[in-house]
């Protein structure tokens, strides 16, 4: 038998009569069994797995008010999950205690077409929402890369390719549901487009993941699916030029649906997985979303600005599957970066700075990747100011995760110093955690003041964001 | 001398020793004269002034820390205010204490081009704002009427004509200085267009009303001057008509930049102050943003909808001046509503509902005007679901007074039945600070636990919002 990290923490820490009672309430919504402990450990990314004590399998929010209320005054600590998707430790139990695992809250509430909005249990992925929406004319913007739950999404904020268009999670919650810690629900948010009615627990809640309350349901904007679409395809000699193109594009007011940046080594992985030949120098790649003659104006305007700041070959159309084949190398991105090493872990990094300073940034980075002999991708959602490297490992060397972790923390660093942000899309987590006092040092005592208010047991996600003294 | 509703009040309640101790740290900058203590607590609303006990005049960060730590010390309520423009007695002392004056405080700190963004000091006022911005090219979208500061404006979650297309203060909020109870500085935000770091204290402060933390720096974004702006003007037989082409322009995604509805009332009024002959029915006025070629496709689009439901005589320009000869009745709405009753002082109500419920809202506010006796306007930002009624009362009338109160609270019930909100843009104040139990009751404790958290000793701008039991 392999020795699992997992195995120092087999034994559960939940005391007999406290397993009883929750096995009591929750019947067979909860198990102790190895196999779903393991199962709730497991997530996409390098942080350590650390086996809950239990799963719960929470099938409506009775279970989850139950649930919680129970672990509350037997102070044992609730992580929430579903997809587990998240990419910094999230859904790590660091004190032991319950999964909650909402994948069964799946349920597409309503659909208000005439509002341009929905509700949807806190499980419900973003691919089943736009599969189910597929015929009424509307979609969800938000996409993170993975399929995420939404709920998921609302706890970390998420966001993606579509933000610089349409917001991240933070825009487009109306309002949610949610369980606080001593299991009461708490709804806040309205239908309406706005309000001004007392504190926006909305936005508090949104990025709190899952300290402050878990969210069981979630009121969501939709827009109307774009009578025409536009993708477009550039190449530059410099990343300079790329960024300065992006920064008059938004300035000159363009309404890019997505705007992303491929550095010359990611280019060069498409290259080498999808048999493609792009010129292996920076690329931006463009989508534009509105009529027939406003994306093609929009296209057009694109192309004469990235033409006068060095971009090369700027291609576009309309049609569907020239559209795919234009962004290939875009979609491509992941799996050709991965198959750079082939059997490497691919470390994501995610930081957002002003536009000004971007290509400051990414020049800073791509010096600080080759001096650490590392191999990196790298790809940005520019028209935000945030991009990400992924930085290929040999799982069993230590010095390059070392390396990686200092290559990281360089990054951050930069962007703080910039006036930028720690993470621009995928939260703190665990893996975050230690920048946050260089971010905001005086933001986190008014952060753990509400944390200890809202959750005085502090059984919700602990040790996620911060830690409480 | 004329018996002033101030008299009752004008003993302060400042025992002589936190005088002389405020004054030790302040100077010159605080004032105890009966005629300071008068002017801030003038407000353009119907709520009852009320005396604070001083006002302080804060030149500088520093001035509003020192204030709120000695006021924290010896539990002195502090009120922050600057044009007095709110409408619904954020800024009555309530409780006594210290009037807050910010005006001095109108430094613009700094304009970033390259990231469409800029710092202001707390009292810096909207049009002060854009009129430095003149020569940059940049703007400043948000419009709610008054030229209210923009720390007024932020701690208010204001708004106004442009939200449809630029959202409100929430959204165009990027960070902030707040000065908290303990009087510490707190910095929360980045310069970065998005961030998943941490809970988003940024909005949690946007709408609390100066009663968590005096905001004393924003960070806003700005929005390019756009490079073509069209006007439109459409009359509609119905007011169910013009509500559902407004609807399927939002569902059609069509940017509207403004989009505001007058009933028959408020054009009545129009014609007979401003001379003008439009047709005594429903209209709406549109702005729309963008290129050439794009705002006068959003014009004919627009127009083509409002025809399908019985609009008449659609005229768009993109001349300037001819766009502000089509936009007078909008211009002259509020100052031809009091025209209609001199003498007469105006109540401004303020609800936001679904899309789909508005014209089923407006409708039944205009029935119950009727059945009410009173004389009332109706202007709103229909592409947002919000709307207000400007109730023209005789001052001296208590009758008048408590029908209009009556009229409110219909509005309002029958606007949070609809999944709507008490308030779009107004802020809760005193005056909607009955109805959030109606329409958040499981929010209320969570609110109250953060206030708690943040202020134990109640002092900033105590009860407004809620009261603490």
């Amino acid at each position: 038998m392999s020795q699992s990290p997992l195995d120092s923490f087999r034994a559960s820490n939940l005391t007999s009569a406290v397993s009883q009672e929750l096995t009591q309430a929750l019947g067979n919504k909860i198990s102790f069994a190895m196999g779903a402990r393991e199962q709730a450990a497991q997530t996409v990314t390098h942080h350590q797995p650390q086996l809950p004590d239990a799963v719960v399998f929470a099938q409506n929010q009775e279970d989850v008010q139950t649930l919680v209320r129970l672990c509350n005054q037997h102070k044992v600590p609730v992580v929430a999950r579903a997809q587990g998707s998240s990419l910094e430790g999230h859904t790590t139990a660091l004190q032991g205690g319950v999964c909650l695992d909402l994948n069964a809250m799946n349920t597409i509430l309503e659909v208000n077409q005439g509002d341009l909005d929905c509700r949807v249990q806190t499980g419900v992925t973003r691919k089943q929402l736009n599969e189910h929406l597929r015929d009424t004319g509307l979609f969800f913007p938000i996409d993170p890369g993975a399929d995420a739950s939404i709920g998921g999404m609302a706890a970390t904020r998420a966001s993606g390719t579509n933000a610089v268009r349409y917001g991240t999670m933070r825009e487009n919650v109306l309002g949610l549901s949610v369980v606080m810690a001593d299991g009461s629900l708490m709804k806040c948010g309205t239908r309406a487009r706005k309000s001004s009615a007392g504190y926006d627990l909305t936005r508090l809640m949104v990025g709190s993941e899952g300290t402050l309350g878990i969210i069981t349901e979630v009121q969501l904007r939709l827009y109307g699916i774009p009578e025409a679409t536009s993708a477009a395809i550039c190449a530059f000699e410099t990343t300079q030029g790329a960024v300065e193109a992006v920064q008059l594009i938004m300035q000159m007011g363009i309404p890019v649906a997505r705007c992303e940046f491929l550095d010359a080594v990611q280019i060069k992985a498409v290259n080498a997985y999808s048999k493609t030949n792009y010129p292996e120098e920076p690329h931006l790649f463009f989508e534009f979303h509105g009529t027939d003659a406003g994306v093609a104006e929009q296209a057009t305007m694109a192309g004469e600005i990235c033409a006068d700041f060095g971009g090369k070959g700027f291609q576009w159309t309309s049609d569907t599957e020239n559209r795919n084949k234009l962004w290939q190398a875009r979609h491509d991105a992941y799996w050709a970066s991965l198959a750079l090493r082939p059997g490497c872990k691919g470390l994501p990094t995610d930081i957002c700075v002003p536009i000004s300073r971007l290509s400051e940034s990414l020049l800073a980075t791509r010096a600080a990747v080759e001096a650490s002999g590392l191999t990196a991708t790298m790809v940005g959602h520019v028209g935000d100011g945030n991009y990400h490297l992924l930085i290929l490992l040999d799982e069993n060397s230590p010095e390059e995760w070392h390396a990686a972790e200092k290559l990281n923390a360089q990054m951050v660093e930069k962007a703080i110093a910039m006036g930028g942000t720690c993470t621009g899309e995928h939260g703190v987590g665990t893996g975050k955690k230690k920048y946050l006092p260089l971010e905001m040092p005086s933001a986190l005592p008014t952060m753990a003041s509400i944390k200890r208010a809202l959750d005085p047991n502090n059984i919700l996600n602990p040790g996620k964001i911060f830690d409480l003294d």
